[in-house]
């Protein structure tokens, strides 16, 4: 069956400011040091799997540029421009129909373009195991990571270890974040996957589901579909998409659907899901610290630095988090990272828009 | 008897980097927020004292062009350039035989150029009172700060409170900077003071003392002397400063005069030894910051922040230290305030010398 992939690049990426900005967000930047952008990691990864006029990306008309410009051999059609955000539920549902109108059916990945794997081999037989579990039914499968440490700023997936079915597992249900005591006892349990976000399934299974699940929404995708290709298609995609709700796929379809599967893998997954991230991705030097650009330390330990052309003298630091961009530094405690989206709030109060 | 003053403006302030520079040292930047520099309030300061025409001011060719330029009316002859810094005793002694060469005697106040005073007028009245007891003899007389702190980071005086002199008291010895069970002991003795390095005497008498226990640094200040006003005389400041020994004048001098008088002031003197002194300094906001410039702070307390253009985003930070420049930022842990000299020390060794 076809192979297809939508890549969800919409994003705002919030808490990685100052570097990602609303014109300039994280799946555009590279945050490895390997000059490649998250979004071109993302294409390149499933390259084996997708052709790449078979792979869609669902961004917006600010974000449609910086696709054009950093996957330059993505089909202009199969740029998905959302009107307004609506979180993942119609995000998915207007790939589906595209790749539906042009395919009948097909296989199609799910995959959010923010996110860093570092056994792309493993990733891409993991997929691969997976496209045969979908194609053989109508199932909605998901990846899941086997944890190896009790984190609570993931979702969680609880599979059923007793019913494996070759490398795939029934979904029992999804939970939000944890907290840490139940975030320890779910890794002990052995029966919890971190909710990665990727799912592999039939465009005809998830249009399915969606139907059954959000109607409204369902009616509205098939609106849209109908005017594909005709030149209503434009006026068809704002009418329809503004007055989608606003829901996540996981709470829209996956808690409420049966026919779940999933796949634990170990592919060296990160959400990369704020700052913190940089000290797991890239190597740190015999004092903890990342340290990068125009830089002196003294007496500083575990803490990212991200210079630029200013010199930074860092002195007698813990934990701390400091980048530097052009107009703007950021120096914030480890422990503080979430609160990196109040200095935004704090901007947008101040009309201080320049810097959002 | 005439009252003159030398201004003591030779310092590199390596503390108050990057604000303070090879080229624009402490002394000559405004730290208060006011807009006057360090050296225009010392000179303002002691202006109802002493005539401008009377005010010396020590300091090295490098720095000539800042003193004309930040306190315009001081005579040219009265900038006293010092060949190579000797610390203290040749600085002292340079102006001694300056104001001897045009007056013969007087009374010669000796002030550091980058201390602050809060209440000028009590400061003042404590000089009035000091110059009396330095004219009826022939004592060296040095102002005392009546502690309020265990301060580990400054000298102490041990005077006599049975034998007081009106104001003064007799000096029993100078002490080194304690450690915190000797000051908290010196503390509660009431029998110890800060030693704020600022004196009053006749320049008879500090000649007098320089003779007799620095007479080989004496005889060469005699001869600068004789130089002065005729072509030899920048040939023998050079010759002469560069044969003297380093030494200060605690060490060459004050710890071992017998006729050391000293006066206990409280007007609210600050050494601003370091970026801390801006917290006491500045009024700090409900937070406990001094906040200045370009900033945006979440969750933070105690710290110091002085941004520039650039905005500065403080998250989650605890008593922290944050000066911005147009080529350099510091970043430093109240704490580690005394490492900032390891930051120029790492830039030497790097060749960036343009951060110096």
């Amino acid at each position: 069956m076809k192979k297809t992939a939508l890549i969800m690049a919409g994003g705002h990426g919030e808490r990685f400011w100052p570097k990602s900005r609303v014109d300039m967000p994280k799946q555009f930047l590279s945050l490895t040091g390997d000059g490649k952008t998250m979004i071109q990691l993302t294409v390149e990864r499933i390259r084996s799997l997708v052709a790449l006029e078979d792979i869609y990306i669902a961004t917006n008309e600010n974000y449609r540029e910086l696709v054009r410009q950093q996957v330059p051999g993505i089909p202009e059609e199969n740029i998905l421009c959302e009107p307004v955000g609506r979180n993942t539920a119609p995000c998915i549902g207007l790939g589906a129909v595209h790749i539906a109108k042009k395919y009948g059916d097909a296989l199609m990945f799910v995959l959010p373009s923010d996110h860093l794997i570092k056994y792309t081999s493993i990733f891409c037989q993991t997929l691969a195991d997976a496209c045969e579990v979908a194609e053989q039914g109508d199932s909605l499968v998901t990846l899941g990571i086997t944890p190896d440490a009790p984190e609570t700023g993931y979702g969680y997936i609880k599979f059923n270890p007793e019913q494996a079915e070759g490398r795939a597992y029934p979904v029992e249900r999804f939970v939000e974040k944890p907290d840490l005591e139940t975030a320890k006892n779910y890794l002990a349990s052995q029966e919890y996957l971190w909710n990665s976000g990727m799912f592999i399934w039939k465009v005809s299974a998830i249009l399915d589901s969606l139907r059954r699940f959000l109607p409204d929404m369902y009616a509205g995708l098939q609106r849209i579909a109908q005017a594909i290709g005709t030149p209503e298609q434009q006026a068809a995609l704002d009418r329809e998409f503004r007055a989608f709700k606003s829901v996540s796929i996981d709470y829209g379809v996956m808690e409420k659907a049966d026919n779940i599967r999933c796949l634990a893998g170990n592919f060296g997954w990160d959400d990369v899901g704020s700052w913190l991230a940089v000290s797991r991705i890239r190597k740190t030097n015999e004092y903890g610290n990342v340290v990068s650009g125009n830089v002196v330390t003294v007496g500083t330990r575990n803490s990212i630095i991200q210079g630029g052309e200013k010199l930074i003298a860092a002195v007698g630091l813990r934990d701390i988090v400091i980048v530097d961009t052009e107009d703007a530094i950021l120096i914030c405690d480890k422990d503080s990272a979430g609160d990196i989206k109040k200095v935004l709030e704090n901007l947008r109060i101040c009309n201080k828009y320049q810097y959002l």
